[in-house]
């Protein structure tokens, strides 16, 4: 995995996670239908963080990557049914799997490892972490039900579009940072900052995943990147530029059914030209810059450095 | 609820255990979505069953009420994606969620309702229940899976069939006897065996489901009912027809892509005619008679009585 290759321990340990998945996932009737997904460029940030936050306590190795193991299949779980809503063909560059099996079955298919999680869960954890991780896979429920009744909103405030991605894609970074910690014995001071660490590095992730559907081609990406705009799905580029200048001529624009290549071209230009993509550039670094301010004050270790360098890599990402 | 007029006491608290599914599923940007399938002609056996098998205990009603509302909203997570896979277009009456809020929206909006129960019963529950739980949730995805691998396959077998129902039905019915005695602070034994009166009374329901399936007008079922056969999915009836004397005849015609009303009358003609109508009651007596065996050495109490009345009517359902 070309993104942890310069840290070999945890490289190691995602290929260990990894190979758990497959052995616990696998279903008489289903096969290894996740094997591809597992085995795909996908970057594991999840379970990466659980393992690397562990790592500032006391730690049981064997405990903490069933956790991170747990978090993945979460992970994957919610990108099935994901797929299913977004008619995505593509994902992590393998077909998806409503592509490849058809959406009806990818609706239990996504049922199905969100119940393993469950049932994985409610044999090792305290009710108190339960409750914890019931809340945050709550919470990614309620933003994507936001999402969708967000839909086709071309009025949708940046406020709100946080406050979907603080729920969906945050929410999980911050339980990973959290529970990686609490799995790892830390104290309770340091799980919260890590918790809250998670939250900040989410959030500049996902704000820079939804700058790079507007900058990268397909290929690079592993996934089609015009999807969102033609799904109805605004993001905070869009959100800016709708908001400013330009956004009359955007609004009228966005509103056609079907898009060719040169009007998603031309949207694409527009969001550019009326400074969708900087602001966006600008608020991303605003959250690593809080996601800095934590880890300045964490206790020195391997895990430090490596938080160091992968925020710092976190506005500079391609794909 | 016509199905419980006669019995007070379950009528009024399966009431309450309404309006407490109604207060405990809002949400902002759903609305009261699933109201009209709390407040539609379902039978809430589940619930009901959580009450009754309560009372043979010293019975905490209120925690009663809560464990069943839980059941019922899990039910109704279940449907709401079977609905999908089905394209049921009615559902206890009335329209289903995914044909109102369209497929997509029908994902999220299960999972929501999952997960809220995830969340409810992380509150409240011990390590060894949730254990028990979990487990139930996932044998109901395995089976759906299972079913749904199993879709146009006419060499399916009665041992097969009763295997998907057992995981799909009669499970959640099990669970919801055996944990409505252990919230009722029943002994072990006795929420054993009513978890296993549960799993008999669950068998002999779905079989009578799927026979109703053939012999009941669309009206009176409340939902489409060749969907089955259209989309692939073969009952007890048919299964026992397809593995008997008319059998090839059949296996070529349940082989056509669309069926019209008439080939439908048709593939029930020869269901009848080749004995799987009867041969799916006898089933379904049998299952009733095991039930009878538990029955008749419960404690006696109103639950018995009423567990004894319910049982004796299982055979004569007309929806």
């Amino acid at each position: 995995m070309a993104f942890w290759q310069e840290y070999e321990n945890i490289n190691q340990e995602l290929n260990e996670v990894r190979n758990m998945i497959i052995k616990n996932t696998k279903n008489k009737y289903l096969g290894e239908v996740i094997e591809p997904m597992v085995y795909s460029s996908g970057k594991m940030l999840r379970p990466a963080f659980v393992l690397i936050s562990g790592k500032f306590g006391e730690c049981d190795t064997d405990k903490l990557k069933k956790f991170a193991m747990i978090i993945e299949i979460l992970h994957m779980a919610t990108l099935i049914h994901d797929d299913i809503i977004d008619d995505a063909e593509i994902r992590r560059g393998q077909p998806s799997i409503q592509a490849e099996k058809g959406k009806n079955a990818a609706v239990f298919i996504g049922d199905y490892y969100l119940c393993q999680c469950f049932l994985m869960l409610s044999n090792d954890y305290e009710q108190d972490d339960l409750q914890q991780i019931a809340r945050v896979i709550n919470s990614i429920c309620i933003a994507e039900v936001q999402q969708n009744y967000n839909k086709r909103n071309n009025h949708l405030s940046v406020r709100n579009y946080l406050k979907v991605i603080s729920g969906k894609t945050a929410a999980l970074f911050a339980l990973s940072f959290y529970m990686g910690a609490k799995v790892g014995n830390c104290d309770l001071k340091l799980c919260q900052e890590l918790g809250r660490l998670g939250k900040y590095i989410g959030m500049a992730f996902q704000i820079m995943d939804d700058i790079l559907d507007y900058l990268s081609d397909e290929a690079s990406l592993g996934k089609e990147n015009n999807k969102d705009i033609q799904q109805g799905y605004y993001t905070l580029p869009l959100i800016y530029a709708l908001n400013n200048e330009q956004g009359v001529e955007l609004k009228s624009f966005i509103e056609k059914e079907e898009f060719t290549k040169e009007d998603y071209a031309l949207i694409v230009k527009m969001v550019k030209d009326n400074g969708g993509i900087s602001y966006a550039m600008q608020l991303a670094q605003t959250y690593v810059d809080k996601a800095f301010n934590i880890i300045k004050n964490l206790p020195e270790c391997e895990s430090k450095t490596m938080l160091q360098d992968i925020t710092g890599k976190l506005l500079q990402r391609k794909y």
